[in-house]
């Protein structure tokens, strides 16, 4: 399947434009005011700078907020945001190495040691810069940023792939891959596609530079690519590695490789992903662990890992389309990604928790400084920033996830409302995803429509140009031939439904979430107090759904109480209470408390 | 009230004896080789090994499996086990300076070093070493040690009380001071008590040297020891450091000190134990955490410190009988203190999780090995080894806890089958305990006795003389003024019941434990194979014991099962099962496997 890039796709209306104007109107700037001030701006400039010394990993930083800006600028005419994207462009370009090599860090304060220290991000920088320059490219924003880093590719080959004179043969930190191959298909220069090969397929060879007492898996040495059966180590690197894969798959048609990746996905959604989409168990290594090991409350579920998810979702409908792809984005877009940005649009989530104690987040103080543990309020940066950027590039890039073709059919894979023309179609839906399950699509012009059916309906019922039509659904599509104009009105009935974890889950044993269409809901102690462990919900029988600032779903439950007693003989007593449930999206924005997905 | 030493009393049969038997023909040997094999006995000489480079914590390692030999010599003529404790004896002595310091690892690695580092626990070590050679004197074993060691108490009493010229005023790690009241009890010198007097009262006045990351709390620094409302810190320090405060208490009649440590007790007790008597809910700094934190699968449950809190229990007791200290011994002694030691006296535990699950436990190898996470199966030492010694000598003095005297009353605390003379009579006591809840007890003479009637009892009945007779029971204590040969039948109904945790102990919500009598039952994987946390016992009706190689409890209950999916709209389906239950403390036996206390 090909996809629609969201420079072909009008975001009409609906929650995802609400999304993105609060992305370009608060969210663009937030990001940078902090990276300006934290000195993430003028390290580009490559002059020490002793109190805000460059970190490693900041020209990727800068990159993503780059490429977010060239998102919103290829349909906006912000002179404002294009300033400061040229400022940082200019500055980059002058700073880059006559060579073509870039690197805000090791340029300034560790020369000797360039292309030395695979696990210090060199490539994974040079990823994000290319990953900037394809897009200000592609938007018609900038040219000379895609110049720059072409030399930087051709420099990287040249020492890598031709010389191989550096110390070492692949990044600690996957990305460049993916970027290698994105520069490929913009350049068409065949070069940085077997520059992307190169790396995938060394990776696992070699015995190289890793972290003292981490596995190999951290940076995904663990073994060759073509060996890989289950999803390890840590889990932005996997996946970064995974989408790279998936990509030189499709475009050297090797079904190998593509069942590599496949074998993968499956891991991943049938044994290593939370509920919400989030993946990464263990803030040790930020890594994948074991099958079915989902703690909640030490939950890792990194923003840019759910990110990850969702582009390895989209990588994979391009080598063969299947409807549980685009679900599986579904479920991280609407739960773990958004999780990571607060409501103003200022504040982020690096980890993304399924369940809070405030005692214990009180208590932790030491734990959560040295080992990222989860915390129960979003903060504007973090000293490893890559989260925020990493959102706002994705939610002002979401248009690409909703529509796709192949061959003479028109695949509608996401209701998100927004049109575009396929074909000599033109395409409108109308959509109250995710707070409804109503969605209009009408077509202008001959198209096969297949229109994907939500794993979470309740019942789906059409009505076409107003008159009821019993949907032909196949492999999780609707299929609909249509010629000349036609409205298509979609229900899929959404009825708030139980979610039971497979047995293996040991940390949900017993318990059960609630959905509400594509959203996990959970309860806050802003709405419910504490002790939400506690609460057991018998039946959602009569549950209240209801659209205000938050959108809530009231429903029965109780409470059990004990004595006082840390030990008792007595059973708990329930006492019957109303839950207040809210997306868990949505969590966090209402000061610190406990929060509980799972339930009794 | 005053306790029975256990020198008086005769153990005379059931699990106790066997206990005994055990400790005194293995594992005061098996102890003893490893101690061997790993450098500790020789590094008494004081001699540089740089294979086996002292341990700064290894004096206290041989001296308490010297106080295990002293307890062990006093009732047997066991001429090898004699041969061993004089040859380290004589080391030690031949080792320990002019001056009267003694330390195996400052002496030989950093005499310029001594008393200048509080973190590394010199006066811990001495502490052990006294209360070691208080018991080779109490025991009638040896007087060498004991002369030593008041030699080196007196360079301490000079250098802390007189000179103050050390660089620290307390001990990181409190021993010193229960140590120093022993040595005040076997010796009369009153200086003795001063010194612990001095150490508990300085304790949190002054900013001394920690380590770096760790709450003051760590090492009992954060508050002067009258200002204590709360259990905090490294859970044996922190216990350590309340048993001579309650002993100073006591022997001074201070009030003030003694509210305190009951305060201590009741945080303890009502937020911090485990079911099992464990204590101290974090691997990180082996602490105390917060009111209800007690996670079962990372509990950190030190065998050590469950020890430690039963001689609280103790000595709380000892100011001010009540029946609940008697009741938590009972619980940390049959549960988190005898799952310290493999069924085959060999093998030990150091951290005791109340959950076990072996796919976890698989992947942690890093946690494991860096932050001393819960293992599955039992070792013969440790790198820190304080727990073998400790259980060998708390096992070989339980004869101690057993029997009391306050005025004219005595009271029979725990039912261990056991003899002994108190005043003109002579009790005896025949039981059945913890496997069954009856005991016979016997008394020729005089006295007022008082027998306890333990809290998990489903009634109580009992005979005198063989005719039925309704117990008058007071404060916990069954009272019975006893003229002349009598012979009492008591019979503590034991019936399988559920316990509840408190609402607020989050870990354990919605799910129960059984205990049969004062045994916390368990299930394993040898007997139930995997994933028990997806049991559910409804009732215990019809539970059904059988006492084999086992003590087993066979219960109707039923099994979730889901289907394949990680996540599925459809309800667990409920599988009939029999769930074998065996007591905690013997979990760990039959290779590795899951084990589950609380059930849904």
């Amino acid at each position: 399947m090909q996809t629609i890039d969201f420079k072909q796709v009008t975001i009409t209306g609906g929650f995802v434009k609400y999304l993105q104007e609060r992305n370009e109107r608060v969210s663009i700037y937030n990001v940078y005011r902090r990276f300006e001030e934290t000195g993430r701006f003028r390290a580009m400039k490559c002059v020490r700078d002793d109190e805000h010394r460059s970190h490693i990993f900041w020209d990727s930083d800068v990159a993503k907020w780059l490429e977010s800006a060239a998102f919103i600028l290829a349909k906006t005419q912000d002179a404002k945001l294009k300033e400061l994207a040229d400022a940082a462009i200019a500055d980059i370009c002058a700073s880059q190495r006559e060579d073509g090599y870039f690197n805000c860090y090791f340029q300034v304060y560790e020369p000797e040691n360039i292309f030395k220290k695979r696990t210090e991000h060199e490539l994974y920088c040079a990823g994000h810069l290319i990953e900037a320059a394809v897009a200000l490219h592609e938007s018609g924003v900038d040219e000379k940023l895609l110049a720059a880093m072409r030399r930087y590719a051709d420099y990287i080959y040249d020492r890598f792939y031709v010389k191989k004179d550096t110390a070492f043969v692949t990044c600690g930190h996957p990305e460049i891959e993916l970027a290698l191959v994105k520069l490929y298909q913009t350049t068409g220069e065949k070069k940085y596609l077997d520059l992307a090969d190169f790396f995938i397929e060394e990776r696992g060879k070699h015995s190289e530079e890793g972290y003292p007492n981490m596995n190999p898996s951290y940076h995904l040495d663990h073994v060759p690519v073509r060996e890989m059966k289950t999803a390890e180590g840590h889990a932005v690197r996997a996946l970064y590695l995974y989408i790279a894969m998936a990509d030189v798959a499709r475009i050297k048609g090797d079904a190998q490789l593509a069942e590599v990746c496949r074998t993968l996905f499956a891991d991943i959604v049938n044994k290593k992903m939370y509920i919400t989409g989030g993946v990464g168990s263990s803030y040790h290594g930020e890594a994948f662990t074991f099958a079915y090991d989902l703690p909640n409350n030490t939950a890792y579920s990194e923003t840019c890992a759910a990110i990850a998810l969702a582009l390895f979702c989209d990588r994979l409908a391009k080598i063969e389309n299947r409807a549980e792809y685009h679900a599986v984005f579904e479920r991280a877009f609407y739960n773990n990604i958004l999780a990571g940005e607060s409501k103003d649009g200022k504040g982020f989530f690096y980890v993304n928790p399924l369940e809070m104690h405030e005692a214990g987040y009180d208590y932790n103080e030491w734990l959560r400084t040295k080992l990222f543990y989860p915390i129960p309020e979003r903060v504007e940066v973090f000293d490893c920033s890559c989260c925020p950027p990493n959102l706002t590039r994705t939610i002002e890039s979401i248009g690409s996830y909703i529509y796709g073709t192949e061959g003479d059919q028109v695949y509608v894979n996401q209701y998100i409302s927004s049109e575009t023309s396929i074909g000599g179609a033109k395409i409108c839906i109308d959509s109250e995803m995710p707070f409804g399950g109503r969605a209009t699509v009408r077509v202008e012009g001959q198209a096969n429509l297949n229109l994907r059916v939500p794993a979470w309906n309740g019942g789906v019922r059409m009505k076409v140009n107003g008159r009821t039509q019993q949907p032909c659904i196949a492999d999780g599509y609707i299929r609909l031939a249509c010629d000349g104009d036609i409205e298509i009105a979609l229900d899929f009935v959404i009825k708030p439904r139980f979610v039971y974890a497979n047995e293996n889950v040991w940390q949900d044993c017993g318990r059960k979430a609630v959905e509400y269409g594509p959203l996990v809901l959970c309860a806050e102690s802003a709405d419910n107090g504490k002790n939400l462990r506690d609460v057991r919900i018998r039946s959602l029988a009569g549950a209240k759904a209801a659209n205000g600032e938050y959108f809530t779903l009231d429903v029965k439950a109780e409470r059990l109480h004990t004595s006082e007693a840390l030990y008792s003989y007595e059973a708990p007593k329930t006492e019957a209470c109303t839950l207040r449930l809210i997306p868990y999206f949505q969590w966090a924005n209402r000061g610190k408390g406990d929060m509980q997905i799972w339930f009794l």
